[in-house]
């Protein structure tokens, strides 16, 4: 039983609420539940120094938590004057995820950076980044294409990332804070619509797991998946 | 004429959402026009080292902008690896405000860290942060005092910060964006119900000012002072 | 009654001995009593990156205290690999002080930065640097103009700042360390020669003040003001 | 055709040479061909913070490359003033790993430190880092336990890593760094001895891939890592 | 011929200003020529972790240049968030000198740090520091020992500081700015009252030195020396 | 009698491993006994900004110990985000050392770093660096003559570093890590072939010397570095 009443295969409600602040290209609030996520997509006619004459964009990610997203305080990573691990690893998994859906040379000699910040955790920041992150980048293209900077749309298909893992003996999806901070093992998948892995991060934290397992969470994550597409879709139209 | 089409003593529309994240023991987002600035009230039941053992509380502020509150993006500070002086003036203004308001010493041996992360900006972030930082307060002490963990209230006044300045030879009062990069002189007030004056921030830009000018600028900010002293009281009734 | 004895209105002793390091283009070591900084201007033929190729120039300031400046002594700035909120906040004011009195066209594309360094301490140290730097930038702009590279005086009016402050009920002016540190109110004005005004910061600590309270504060400035104009004039003749 | 030559499923030649330096309570230099890496096993009576009284150890990594262990040198992370992302994000993976295989509370209160310094990389540094570090974590055990420090083995099994990825479309296993700069996706999978999975990060660069094709990734993975727990009881016996 | 007109032998003029701020418990303003430099002893009633509880005391050495102490303005240390290599190895320079003439133990449990800090420099400046930090000290333990808190004294000698090096093939003494630039080899040392030697550092620039060469910058400084010792006697008699 | 039974004009074993790793243009794994230093020489086709089509090249050092090179492990200067004061001192050194035999036009605009990294440490890394780093260099140059990148050699000697010391009231050759932690003075010597001195660095600690002692030290200095010379001959033959 799981403490939220939810079923197994039972994801939170999902919510995208778009154009949540004016300035940035694009814009979403996204909802896990009681998770909420702020994902803007900021496009720069610039690109990092190693791409520069290349013909080719980047599409890269930063994330945060505000200092009280949490239950209990946390300090402020610009005041401790770095960026934790976690943050910079999250910070790689979303630009990676996004670029796996972009096509770099139809985006042009552009940068879009996807911030993530977010404003309430309960479990699964990550990976309502990422699907966020995706309907912010989904509305600058779309912004892009609408004023001829762009021709041929560069995202080649949504992206959905969610956690699954095992809590108290038996695979869940979409873990909360509550089950996250008890689970067994802890996966984090990125999907493609279509069926495509693009990345599989599966942690065991105090039992481990077989090929058995690995295979259920996956399954579990691809029922996930769909209800995020969905969001997304009916965000973006 | 105003750029925004308002008269030279209007502020805009004023808005303060409590609640609006759940682990925060106060919170609301306040809006000054498309301003918007999330503070969070945090109670910690420690105080710093040089408070130990007298019996003294402490108030203090924390301040941030997301990267793309503004036009375009800004790098974020946690990035950086240092906050600006810009970000370190305005916290140490918002605890110093705070504190003006509090009896430390009715507050016990506890701290209460203000965040204020603002979402969107469209000038005077600083004031609304003041602003919206004291209804975080007020919704923190509340609950202290239901809990029993206080018993006589610290916080003796509202307090209210707006910005003014004079705009193409005009005084007017709560500066947008385009008006703050064009002032000639930019001004912030923090103001204690009944009249008394908390910190008195005027710069000249460009032109400078003199005695009459700054009473003018005075004068503006108590109108909306008084506007936003209203909104904090609907706010926490 | 002042712990020093001094009305009032009456200022500590004013000196201010120029050409105090050889190597500045201008510098002086000013005294307010026994507060002593060292100010040199340095002349540096590049503008920061925002305003090349603008044909405007730049005028910046930088502060330090010496660890023994002080009563105990303080952590080097250096040594913990950061400037404090508050070193911030004085350089962003002196620099911001010392451009309102300079045409930067007039200068031409060239960078002045103010190095005030307090050599010892005892209240008003951010004031007594505002107006050496005006000596020392005064003494680096006539050597300008005598090298024939700048033809117009881009200096406007003689600055001067001040710290005046509420204690034990009393308005006085500027104060000391002893009556710093049990102030009721604490400004800082920044004058122009002439009658106008450049920076008020007034700040209530444990009492608050009202409008004619700060206009007492403004009154004594002025009056602290001249008699430091005064001694510029006689430095720099 | 793999650019070595070597079968799909062939590891390069594993070499573990231990008490590879004198001080540290286990070494060994690992090599995955021509990947090299120094592991050694630091033991300290004392255990982080959050761990302190509670009669529970603690197993960390850290990670490090030498500035030319790679093809071009590398500016060094203690010059640049901190640790890459990827350091990170492999420091955690190496610490997470071994405490994987540990009892901690057998372990008794004391942390060992994993230190992993790569003194050349032909790919596979994290993998022959984790391999390693359990062969110097063993050996800094056994010293504990023939002192008579520890009474009972908290080392539950032994735990092996190694990468897989595709190449030009076919699966292979243990990529140097000519694949692994050419693969379309790459995964690292942390095994226990016995058939339980630690850890599994699948990366799509370039291509995605599907179940079938994590499957595959896994049980080369599989063969690998028993090469590699038959190098690490050699090593240890 | 040296470009000062000075004999090889000779050195610049020595100046030694006691009591030159008023808190530190010892100052004193020292001048080698142009070369000013700020010494202030600061007496802390604490040790560094190392020593605590040992019975024996510390002296430490700390350095810095003001920015435009030399002919072009460097960058402010406290602004670039590190100290140099050369900072901090005259930082322990100056400290592992003052400790060599110190019975750490009659010093008690204390801590003295040396502040020196560069007011103009033309060469010779971590001299000049190590020769007057000397004073600060004496005058620094004076205190203590009228005060009663010191029984015994702890300074066993004098101990000066002086650089010699190569110019135009000839051995001079008491480098400045010009010579230092230009010198085939630069050495510093420190001599104690008496003929000891405490260090010696001697590099070769350009050329390379043999024993004899060694030799004659070792005789030329112990005249420096001398000097230096008599200078140090006037000014702490 | 010296703990290792060592008489006190004798080295340790020196061996030298050149060809330790494969991607550098020169490298060699050095022993002076038990202290280990892994030395690279990596060439880049560029200079320093402040050498720039000047014509001329530039060698530089870089020094680090890994965390369980000493009895106890020491922190990762990485993690702590900065490089110690005595890192800095040994990188300057190292880099000052090999300029001194090297003819940096004959080298044309490229840039060779000296990567000196301690595996193992037991007295005297720094001189072992030096040393070692010679070889390198010398393979490196060797490699870029080969390739004819450079005509005429650049290296004009060979040149050594060796620590020499007072232990127990006898000059002693080559200190081990016993007899440097206890030794009354420290000398570090860097010689050229040839009998020419580079750099020499003596330190009292406890007990001071007098010019004779510093003599006899360099004595013992020529016996090792003739050793070292005959070694590095060897390795590069």
């Amino acid at each position: 039983m799981r403490p939220s009443g939810r079923a197994a295969d039972e994801m939170r409600a999902i919510t995208i609420e778009t154009g949540f602040t004016k300035h940035a290209e694009g814009s979403c609030l996204i909802s896990f539940g009681e998770t909420r996520v702020l994902c803007t997509a900021s496009v720069e006619e610039k690109v990092p120094p190693f791409l520069r004459g290349k013909g080719s964009g980047w599409v890269t990610g930063e994330y945060s938590m505000l200092p009280r997203a949490t239950h209990t305080r946390g300090s402020r990573e610009a005041a401790k004057g770095k960026q934790s691990g976690r943050t910079q690893e999250i910070q790689r998994l979303i630009g990676r995820s996004l670029r796996a859906v972009t096509d770099l040379e139809k985006l042009g000699e552009r940068q879009i950076t996807l911030d993530c910040d977010v404003l309430q955790a309960d479990g699964g920041t990550r990976t309502a980044s990422i699907s966020g992150a995706w309907v912010a980048l989904r509305l600058a293209v779309n912004k892009l294409m609408e004023a001829g900077a762009i021709k041929d749309d560069p995202l080649t298909a949504k992206i959905a990332a969610i956690s699954c893992g095992i809590y108290q003996g038996t695979p869940v999806l979409d873990l909360d804070y509550i089950e996250d901070s008890n689970a067994d093992a802890d996966a984090n998948f990125v999907l493609i619509e279509g069926g495509q892995i693009a990345e599989v991060q599966a942690t065991a934290e105090g039992a481990t797991y077989d090929e058995e397992g690995l295979l259920r969470l996956l399954r579990l994550a691809r029922i996930g998946a769909d209800r995020i597409f969905a969001a997304q879709d009916k965000a973006t139209k």
